[in-house]
């Protein structure tokens, strides 16, 4: 070990102090921390500090509402405003993905902290009928589409499946996909990858001890991708297979449309190079970032940023002027991700959040701060929308494409395993009856389309009478139907049209699992 | 007591078993079942009970989609669609509020059972830093009311608020305002009425004993209000003091605009005989019922009544194409009142709930049973639309106007006193910050209009520095304003603008209760 290079390195970058314990380090920490402090560039740690800072700073100056267009109607494609396109951009993106053209990245360096599991989010079971993880599900929901574009193109059809972990996440995540033999897929078209690491600083650029021998690190954002995507040579990867356009969301949502033909159709008729699919924010002061326009380039403008009456701006038919919610779910062509990776990234500076982090103080002893005492720094995926050449946004319906897993259940009632739950099941429940299945209750009365709830609007009554029985059930409906046997509710009239089912309802590819009646 | 007329009164209505335990009873409770039975028309109890279960059956039976239109674009207003009417609506209603033609009419009959407590709602007190309860809450709108419209008109206004309690909430309730002064009100301008009761039946329409000598009784829905209107010579009292026009809502919405004068104005300009306040519907499984016309006649369907694929049916802009949601918030003329009371409302059947209802059976014994062994009769105060000449609906914002106290915070985070208390100082702090003023944190930061929460959109993260200290503190801000001192808002420039605040704060007539800065 060259301490003397090492010292000379820390002093120079004045974190110096890193080593002010190493006489008290066994030989095995020394080591560690050698090897730590040696792979790291302290004039280029400093710089991100320095401009981090510098940005953050600037941000709560300037007032950026005075500069916020909404998302142009050309660049919009809607669910709902746009019907009858929505077959054209499916067989567009089905004809890609059967071309081996599209692949699926996924953002999964998070920890289930929130949820309150040390374990990668995609290992956690929200407890489905057949106790699924979010992992299975994508990988299944990838599975299907590939057969999809096979039927109908008549050719093999393969989505490659990047998988972004953290140092946290990422052998634990590698096991689980190993042991369940990568859930059907071929192991050599899951490709995981290293999200990088950053360490935390003091409120003066001092990097911070966690403990005598060892620096606090923390991943350094989802927008650490595409940093990663050129050191783990994950580019040339997707160069190699001919990959044309790529799908990158997150791991929590459980209702995402891997790979959705629908979605990447409407980019690549648009001829765009970047792409955004949100949900519509309806209320205000709802808590979500909206893509908009500011300078005449797109970006996310986070709900901190914003004024109340930014975020109260209407347009002429009513809507929040500035409703593009993101939902972490982008698409973007090869030769854009290879223009930010060589070009742009290095460019784009940190984000700066504050937090409480544990540390070791001069004296060396353990502190816990009550506030916080430092900050990480983060890059996020969506800094880089400003450099698109064509942007377009599509707008899903939340109750069918968002429900993100980030709280525990105990903590109030959203985004919790819970809603989660419901929401699949309540999707797939409306798939059935769209397919022209139905549900009875245990008397075998017809079970309404909107299942009751305690909470009716103030002063209405349901005159129906299935009401009081309904309230003692559970909802939503009980019904689960496997991706292998639909990705977004297609092909299931065959099975249940004209069906009557009881809840719970679990379809997956060998059966329906449940007493049918025909009839009634 | 006659019995024997009595006896034959039963043995002709079918329903001689009410005495079969009249041996058992001590003469208190003989003389309580004379009384009860005695004032009883059971030939009229028995018609009830045929109209209402041919026409619960019969809505089970018709398909109601297919006759469905939404409310046309001419018979509605919006808050977000006609925003430059708004001003001209409040004004005209202002000033049939300063000509004493408006009265208010609050739905009160039901106990907080499903709240878990057995007093009135309007009692509950949601945990604002006041502890105001919701009858002193809509007491002061209607104070504040008069007074505005004294201001703008410089004549002396009053709005009378007519009651309409049950046998379970009358007394309590009648107290709780003798008690506290009626909040300011003039004790004649304060009219309780009490809503009329109906027996529970078993399915076959024989009445239930509850005790040997007690027969089941339950209110009679909100819509009992009209024939109680009659009865309880309500018009009468209206009439006498030259109402016009009435505002009829329910007692559980904590941010219901008593009076709305934009809502009436509204109604009036449009020369509606009835009219209903609606939010907007935008997730097509939301179990809210929806007001539309049914064979060109306007009336509500219940969530439980509609099928999946007329709940997603959307208008070419992409909304919900029966987005009306029902809140219980209705405008009347006096004269459409007094039709309905002498010459429809006679005619409406009675709805059928199906209740588990405690009960005797044959041998005395008490039975609680667990699924339901009765039905319970009710009218619902919409059902009088479709007498209406001219219909109007007018669209608010939920988060202005609608949050409903309706379970106990135990149950999922939906219409719990939470839910309220948030709801309200979300509202004030938007007030707050519309005026000019706004919020800093204890370290003097500023805090973001829209606070943060635990529960941003997937993958987002806030670049913003205050993100992980207002993670910690409690959301929304605390903020609450007496309705004294603003009715919707207005009149807060003068004592907020340019002002900066901690949370919480207070503001009544006396003073801003909290630590004030200037600058900053």
């Amino acid at each position: 070990m060259d301490m003397s290079k090492i010292r000379e390195k820390l002093a120079e970058a004045g974190q110096a102090h890193l080593l002010q314990f190493w006489g008290e380090l066994s030989e095995a920490q020394q080591t560690e921390l050698y090897l730590q402090l040696q792979s790291m560039d302290f004039q280029e740690l400093n710089s991100f500090f320095q401009n981090a800072m510098k940005v953050s700073g600037h941000i709560k100056e300037e007032k950026i509402d005075e500069k916020m267009e909404p998302v142009p109607r050309e660049a919009l494609g809607s669910v709902t405003r746009d019907r009858d396109m929505l077959k054209g951009w499916e067989e567009e993106g089905l004809l890609h993905i059967s071309q081996n053209k599209v692949a699926v990245l996924l953002l999964a360096g998070g920890q289930g902290t929130r949820l309150g599991v040390s374990y990668p989010k995609g290992i956690y079971d929200v407890g489905l009928p057949s106790h699924k993880t979010l992992f299975q599900i994508q990988a299944e929901r990838i599975l299907k589409l590939e057969r999809l574009a096979e039927e109908r193109h008549k050719v093999k059809s393969t989505i490659p499946w990047y998988i972004m972990a953290s140092g946290r996440t990422m052998e634990s995540s590698k096991e689980f996909f190993a042991q369940r033999n990568y859930f059907g897929l071929k192991k050599e078209n899951v490709v995981f990858f290293q999200q990088g690491m950053l360490p935390a600083m003091d409120f003066n650029g001092k990097l911070i001890l966690e403990e005598k021998g060892k620096l606090s690190m923390a991943p350094d954002g989802n927008g650490g991708l595409y940093r990663a995507l050129g050191t783990q040579k994950i580019v040339d990867n997707m160069e190699s297979r001919g990959i044309k356009y790529i799908h990158v969301y997150c791991v929590d949502n459980i209702l995402v449309k891997v790979a959705d033909p629908t979605f990447i159709g409407f980019c690549v008729k648009k001829g765009a190079d970047c792409g955004a699919k949100v949900v519509e924010k309806t209320n205000p002061i709802e808590p979500v970032g909206v893509i908009c326009k500011v300078d005449g380039k797109y970006q996310v403008v986070e709900y901190s940023e914003i004024s109340l009456a930014t975020a109260e701006k209407r347009s002429s038919d009513g809507r929040l002027m500035f409703s593009a919610g993101n939902i972490a779910n982008h698409f973007f062509t090869l030769s854009f991700l290879k223009d930010v990776v060589q070009i742009h990234e290095p460019q784009l500076q940190h984000h700066v959040a504050q937090k409480k982090i544990q540390h070791v103080d001069s004296q060396g002893q353990l502190i816990k701060p009550d506030k916080p005492n430092g900050i990480k720094m983060e890059k996020f995926v969506f800094d880089i929308f400003q450099f698109a050449k064509t942007f377009v946004v599509y707008e899903a319906l939340r109750e069918d494409e968002f429900s993100p897993l980030k709280n525990a259940d105990s903590q109030d009632g959203k985004d919790n395993p819970t809603t989660a739950r419901h929401a699949l099941m309540s999707l797939h429940h409306r798939w059935v009856l769209t397919a022209g299945g139905h549900f009875v209750d245990e008397n075998g009365t017809k079970i309404p389309a909107i299942p009751s709830s305690r909470n009716g609007p103030s002063g209405t009554v349901t005159p129906d009478l299935n009401q009081n029985l309904k309230d003692v059930t559970d909802l939503p409906i009980k019904c689960e139907i496997s991706p292998l046997v639909s990705y977004a509710g297609e092909g299931l009239e065959k099975m249940v049209s004209g069906q009557v089912f009881f809840s719970p309802l679990v379809i997956d590819e060998t059966s329906i699992h449940q007493l049918v009646k025909n009839g009634l």
